[in-house]
């Protein structure tokens, strides 16, 4: 195993390298990140081929399909992760950028600048494509990345990190400004927690109890990607067709991703001329609704809610339904059971619309849109490295902006201070 | 002892009044600001009793002249303290700006919207002017405040606590939103900062070893404000009049304060030209000196500067000096041995001054002005809550905006994804 103390060296060479990072230009990056897709593309076969022995691994596991599904490449998959290469290239440079500029009483100019964060380690489980997608927005945004990605797509990340990092080399960017933790062994991660001089950001992105661990552990700054237990409140007065498409849409068309749906609130004024064609559409897709007695007695037949439900992310073709008094009860659910993720009203009220934009404490608050929105490209951010629950630093979809921090840069003629 | 448990109750009671605390209007939340300030100055001659015992209790355990002096109130410093709250009261408050507004191809308008970031934990020492400067930088930002001040200002901060309280409570604020922990058993500090549900960000100002401790133990995310080891490199071909007055500000006008020159830099090209004058007028001041062999051949009678001197933080009339070649080498010790608060260089060059702007990752880099202007008030934020040495969510000096986060408000007209 990668001792202690090799931790350290490496980090001390990942810094190093992300100091030299800051000073190399824009277009020689961008170049870099190009080669990157392109070489993808071409070692197509050999990536599938190492991604083959992840497979068999977990098939003999006995994974379930979902995780299989997420750990399966193949040709049309890498083309997607090259393309994602491509177009994180061509995204706007956000370092450099003067956010704020002042000129003071005394004559000083402070100009508040965009500039890297400087060393980024991401810890991930399963999917392998984002070892490219963190290289390609870490490298856009001058980072430094360590990745760490989870033994079950081992192979899989070895295979397309050794590629990027040869195209990297390549293309002359400075050793070592994207490594990879190639030994699985799990008291590393304690290890590179605790290089809180060497590392200034970590981002765990996988299941709660990673992050969970992550948190306890880490003596450098988070930030999470937590669950998403998203919510619709259908209100009184809707547009009950407006709202049976958004609700459908929140919960169906991706289920496995954190900004589906998992709880459907109602008002109990719309909820006999909503829920039966409301329900009727969600079972004939597959979806098992679990209610509230409530609901119930107006869809018999639908499984019971439990106290745990509420507090559930299905993933899945599952869904929570309550029926509430009104907007401030709904609030309250919300509040109470929520992630603060993303959290939707459907409402022709202008008042419970703001009521609710106000109070809902999310990152992503909706009225009358499905929550599925809660993303970095929808929200124009041209690509996303995860959704952050956190209130600090970045919430909500993060891109190339939620990887700089800033600096302030002060041109003075011979200023004191009195 | 507050027990684990009381701990989570009194956080839970925090947290739901810095949810009422959102909905406040910024009138009232003025209003109660200026309330408390004319409370404080009202309630002097009890804050100066209180103060009087913590300061007996210091006399007792010996503790230095500058700690003494840092714990001391009088009837001008319990005027300075309201003032400032009078001056925190008019600012701006930064709550509800629309940072960003976008619209979609699809017709959803996104906001970025300012909101308090909720519940805020600061863990400081000695000095207590701390407690009401927290108090009003946070409820102008709408977020409720835990104070945990030092044992050795315990009488003192329980004094101002309670004549702030109940002012905010005259106010009509929600009951909760400040709260401090009178209890000094440290343990209660570890407690504190397992509760990363209702805590949403620590801030703890003091000592390295408070600062380690938390960063160490905390589940909440934390934003450090630490030492200072602050350095000017003067240039070859520097203006030598300016670069003195720079140096002379920055080491002599408040040496105690964490943007006071430690460290001074000087191109071995005007090192006979500059130091002798430069020296005589540091030792006329009281200022000793620490140098290199070389500083010690053009003034002799000056201490030798070891090795552990370059990372200190002296916070008084001490000062390191150091000939180097040239901008490069400056650089180089200032990444090696710094804490990237601020450093400046003095020269006439533009070239090494772009170079030592750029390549200086430090929170604020000046050209040709004194390092003692890194704060809130200097930099036009109209007051501070501290300097964070952190490069997540806030570098440099911390005004009101950077005691908030922002969420994402989407509206929209029926949208799904497709």
């Amino acid at each position: 195993m990668m001792g202690k103390n090799n931790i350290k060296v490496m980090c001390e060479g990942v810094r190093a390298a992300s100091r030299k990072l800051a000073l190399v230009g824009k277009n020689k990056r961008d170049k870099a990140i190009i080669a990157m897709a392109n070489a993808l593309v071409k070692n197509a076969s050999y990536i599938i081929k190492e991604n083959e022995k992840d497979l068999k691994v977990a098939r003999e596991k006995k994974l379930s399909a979902a995780m299989i599904d997420r750990l399966m490449l193949n040709d049309a998959r890498i083309r997607s992760m090259a393309g994602s290469l491509v177009k994180i290239a061509k995204l706007k440079d956000p370092v450099g950028d003067i956010m704020e500029k002042v000129k003071r009483p005394n004559g000083l100019l402070i100009k508040k600048v965009r500039v890297p964060i400087g060393v980024i380690l991401v810890i991930y489980e399963s999917r392998p494509n984002v070892t490219s997608d963190c290289i390609g927005l870490c490298l856009k945004s001058s980072n430094a990345v360590i990745l760490r990605g989870g033994s079950e797509a081992i192979n899989s990340n070895i295979a397309i990190f050794d590629i990027l990092n040869r195209e990297a080399l390549r293309s002359d960017l400075p050793r070592g400004v994207i490594s990879m933790i190639m030994d699985t062994d799990r008291r590393i991660v304690d290890h590179l927690l605790a290089q809180e001089g060497l590392i200034d950001l970590v981002m765990p992105r996988g299941g709660e109890s990673l992050i969970k661990e992550v948190t306890r552990k880490s003596r450098i700054p988070v930030i999470k990607h937590y669950k998403g237990v998203c919510h619709t409140y259908v209100d009184a007065g809707a547009n009950l067709k407006m709202a049976e498409d958004i609700c459908f849409n929140a919960k169906v068309q991706r289920p496995g991703v954190c900004n589906a749906m998992e709880t459907m609130l109602v008002s109990h004024k719309v909820a006999k001329a909503f829920l039966p064609s409301m329900i009727r559409r969600f079972n004939k897709a597959g979806v098992q609704i679990r209610g509230t007695s409530q609901v119930r007695r107006i869809a018999p037949g639908i499984k019971l809610a439990r106290e745990e439900d509420w507090y559930t992310e299905y993933l899945g073709l599952i869904l929570s339904v309550r029926i509430v008094k009104d907007v401030d009860e709904a609030i309250e659910h919300i509040m109470k059971y929520g992630s603060y993720h993303s959290d939707a009203i459907v409402t022709e009220n202008k008042r419970n619309a703001m009521k609710f934009l106000n109070e809902v404490d999310s990152a992503c608050v909706y009225v009358n849109a499905s929550t599925r929105f809660t993303d970095g490209g929808e929200f124009g951010k041209g690509a996303e490295i995860g959704v952050s629950t956190d209130k600090i630093h970045a919430r909500g979809p993060m891109g190339l902006e939620e990887l700089t921090s800033y600096k302030y840069i002060i041109l003075g003629n011979g200023q004191v201070r009195e």
